[in-house]
């Protein structure tokens, strides 16, 4: 996940009390009966130090044990939930059925495997993103993605929930206050997209003082990562940086490419966007750490 | 778990299909929000083949990896929840949420075990068992046996929710077609207690056909296993096979005790049971085979 591996880098700058991660829930699924939600477990997973590098989710290390024991009892056990990892879903599960918020919940997670800057979920009421696929149907997020490897022509992105859902007020809060705000290199359509989809969410970041920069999470034409080539090709989107920077139009004032991608430069500018060219290959904790201090450099201009 | 053992040679000797067990969920406990019913899963453990020997429960080989991660979030972790074990425990909540019975999901986890004979809870409703301590109040079962080590003088035993709790329609039947009712070398207090203390269970098993032959669990003085000494002597029963047997009289038509209190006959007798006396130790699985032959050939008689 690269918003997660950028969050490492910009994290060891950073005092973690003036880093709030405002994470995407859309792909917050229920396996077994227990509340898992993905992208907020790899950020606090990655924070914390212990994420399984490779690929890049769940816990370094991690057995399936109980996975492979909960295959007695269920015929399908194609999310991957770890000895380890399966701890978090059942304290947010029983949390959440004592009348926790999945805010809450979130909290006391990352206080729990030490991350001291404040971890958000985008919204506490169920937000979920449901890919159409051609021939498949409308399938939910994880189905698409982890069941179906990402695979078929996806013709169109819903959030469902999305409408009566409301951001988190600290989220707002956050965004109101806030010097500056990162959008990650995340899929914009499904990472990115349920955040901006909340009510009052673009108005919020529209009226804000901080200016924006965006990260590209496309290098030389290929996405570094996931089916987001798939999505961006179904929905009628160009597969480039510059396709990503188009979706941040009128929204973020920076975007940020690799260098590889310098000769698209002046097409993010056309945009009204602020091209940074920098390398943008997160391939060590290094690589994180110095890509998410030249975006902070560059916000601070 | 004596009824667990006695059960293993039971099921050896019968058609999966002529056996019923009616067990115990007085000592259900909720841990991590997961309904965990230990006397149930003891059974299905032992009957499948894979329970964890010594102690007697869980599962054998089972390692503690969520449990260990469970205690980043809980202060208790004291019951002791394999890895493995938590499978059964998340898929019984999970049912349970969404609508089964405790009879159906117990069913559905005795064959994903391969458990063949019929395994019943003793009903569907919550009951608690409440063991009331000396100086400490009254407790949870887990939490005095468990948690508490047994410790402790026992003044009142409790069944919560008994009263409004309604045997399982599958056992009640099951009792009143039964040729044989064999009560197992359990504590009478806190494994058979709850069951006879629901509504209509006396009633139906005073009516029955069968015959019924209880199991001590006390050999020489001695309960095999737990906290029994400590429960019979704080209620005031004498701890002796003549104490279990007492508390059986106008229920059980046989009483079997082990040769080493053979001396005891006279006083089972007395009592207006029949003593049967015969190696009750089940040190391994031809010793439980051998006694549960014995106790059905007594029966037959």
């Amino acid at each position: 996940m690269g918003a997660a591996r950028f969050l490492r880098g910009l994290s060891s700058l950073l005092d973690p009390r003036n880093l709030t991660v405002i994470v995407n829930t859309g792909d917050d699924e229920t396996f077994f009966g227990l509340h898992v939600s993905p992208d907020v477990d790899t950020v606090i997973y990655t924070l914390a130090g212990v994420v399984n590098a490779l690929p890049g989710w769940g816990i370094r290390g991690d057995r399936f044990t109980s996975l492979t024991t909960l295959a007695r009892f269920y015929d399908e056990t194609w999310f991957r939930l770890g000895d380890q990892d399966l701890a978090t879903h059942i304290f947010r599960t029983d949390a959440l059925h004592r009348g926790q918020t999945l805010t809450a919940v979130t909290a006391a997670i990352a206080r729990a495997y030490g991350v001291r800057a404040t971890i958000l979920p985008m919204c506490d009421a169920p937000v979920r993103t449901v890919v159409e696929v051609a021939e498949r149907g409308s399938l939910p997020f994880q189905r698409y993605l982890v069941h179906g490897g990402g695979r078929g022509r996806v013709t169109g992105i819903r959030f469902r929930g999305a409408r009566a859902a409301r951001p988190v007020p600290a989220a707002l809060r956050a965004l109101r206050q806030a010097t500056n705000v990162i959008i990650p290199p995340s899929n914009p359509l499904v990472s990115i997209g349920p955040i901006l989809a909340l009510p009052s969410m673009r108005a919020v970041l529209t009226a804000r003082r901080a200016r924006i920069a965006a990260v590209s999470p496309i290098i030389a034409g290929a996405p570094v990562k996931g089916p987001l080539h798939h999505m961006l090709t179904g929905l009628g989107h160009e597969v480039s940086p510059v396709g990503v920077a188009r979706l941040y139009r009128n929204l973020a004032d920076l975007f940020v490419i690799d260098q590889r991608d310098a000769a698209l430069a002046p097409r993010i500018a056309a945009l009204g966007l602020r091209p940074v060219v920098t390398d943008t290959l997160m391939t060590n904790a290094a690589a994180s750490r110095r890509l998410a201090a030249t975006v902070l450099s560059e916000l601070r201009q």
